[in-house]
């Protein structure tokens, strides 16, 4: 991991979620890069569509991410997919998530610089959104994509606000558009309720969330587990440095203990950073200390980082 | 960090404390083993002895190990060693503790091979404790070192109960002898309290502690915090996968709760393993999932090795 300081996640998402193979060929060409590392891929043959998860330093990512959809436009014609989800592109959206070590800016930056690329080598048209948007009314994916490939390519030359960011005025015949952003690292956290009460659910979750007044960067809605006969509230954190796993929690344990209901437990979907758990473990600990130096394996990572560069 | 999956760490302690010079030239020897990495030093000039704190995979333990011995039967001259400190070799203690993936049984296969090349290619008798001990009463590291150098060296061919476990009956004439060892992890833990009444802190101490009753595998004292004006519950964790950090925490603030003292912090001495923190998040947000696999550093860990293995 010793070159592994700076770490940026992609989640491109491809319009092709039924043939294996085609999977199998957009997670080597991302590995053919070094310092690229695909995580796990999720192919969903509902929407025929597929999301591949990876990993890249600074340095490796707009190579990896200018191969991927290189790979994609060869391998996926958009003018023979179906599917009920929205689309514009063969890789349809890329987004780029700041993990460790990278500022929101530098994101920015190399999902521009992967844009370029796109558009000029590979002919793609190329619109950013979110925090890499270059129009406000770009900042929203679902604003960008609406009416999907087939209305963009009636619109792109005639309609001037659906222009390209980057790139002609034009679709690729094949592979569309792509649709590139840097959206912040979201942690996906559920706190699950002692009652079959929806109603709890669904008052806690309007207290806590920020929209409401609650914890700024906090998203929650309130379900029903209907097998575990329980309710929960589901949450996003968007923003883990400032809202982290342990506020999000006791601001629900609190609100259920004031309706006279019990935190059964929580869980967490999909991946969270290392730091998400260490800073609540220093919270309830009351740690005063903490650092990732106290951490024997952050030392050891340290120790080799060292070690490599008298080396070299 | 691909090839650090197995990790024991060594302690060896050094009778010089007081020329940096020496204490470089250790380090140097550890390092050039490849596969183990020094994390610290520690350097008492009141003692005249210092501790290298050091990891190493499996297969470059052992190396490691021979290699600072040998260094410090070189550089060390037990007979013009004085400090207050027992000691009875230029190397005096030197503990393998198993830190991930290595259980204690193959810790102490190590020590043993580590500890018959010492005797053999050195000429220096080796002493085993605590789980490596080959005779109960060495277990204690205390009793094995009764005396000191000078003591051994009027009683080790002519005592039967002083004889070494592997090596001649006489000590090496400079370096005298070595205690080799595999003792648990420990995670130095403390917890300070709101209050300066040294009796408080000394009667949570004797009820949380495993030799009167309480937690299994927990050492605990009372201490004052003088400059502080508050006392301090300082503990050992000997076993922290069976009593880790929260165990000890709820355990003082439940005893303080009933005394009416508040719990105003805690700190870790030293260093502790990922896990213990992981594991403390997991019971304070009652994690229903929890596994090393949520932790976005852990996955990339993992397809690094996939990547490497696939590569080789």
């Amino acid at each position: 991991m010793a070159e592994w300081e700076r770490i940026i996640e992609c989640v491109p998402n491809f319009s092709e979620g039924r043939e294996p193979e085609t999977i199998r060929r957009l997670v080597e060409s991302v590995e053919s890069v070094e310092d690229a590392l695909v995580l796990g891929t999720h192919v969903d043959p509902d929407h025929n569509r597929s999301v591949v998860t990876f990993v890249a330093t600074p340095g490796a990512v707009v190579e990896a991410c200018v191969r991927v959809v290189a790979r994609a436009a060869e391998l996926i014609d958009l003018r023979r997919h179906a599917g009920q989800h929205p689309r514009m592109g063969a890789c349809d959206v890329f987004p780029f998530v700041p993990v460790r070590g990278v500022s929101v800016a530098e994101c920015v930056e190399l999902a521009h610089a992967a844009g370029g690329r796109i558009a000029r080598e590979l002919g793609i048209p190329v619109y950013f959104y979110e925090s890499a948007a270059l129009r406000p009314e770009r900042r929203d994916l679902a604003d960008v994509r609406r009416g999907g490939f087939e209305f963009l390519r009636e619109q792109i030359a005639t309609v001037p606000e659906r222009a390209p960011d980057v790139g002609e005025l034009r679709v690729h015949e094949s592979a569309g558009a792509c649709i590139v952003g840097v959206r912040p690292l979201l942690i996906a956290y559920n706190v699950n309720l002692k009652t079959n009460d929806l109603s709890v659910a669904r008052l806690i979750a309007g207290r806590v969330r920020a929209s409401s007044g609650g914890l700024l960067h906090l998203k929650a809605l309130g379900f029903e587990l209907a097998a575990r006969g329980v309710v929960q509230v589901s949450m996003n954190l968007t923003s883990y440095e400032q809202t982290n796993l342990h506020h999000a929690f006791e601001a629900v344990r609190r609100e259920a203990e004031a309706l006279g209901v019990e935190v059964l437990g929580s869980e967490v979907v999909g991946l969270l950073p290392q730091a998400a758990l260490d800073r609540s473990a220093e919270y309830f600990l009351k740690l005063e200390n903490y650092s990732p130096d106290l951490v024997l394996e952050n030392r050891i990572a340290d120790a080799l980082r060292r070690k490599e560069r008298e080396s070299e």
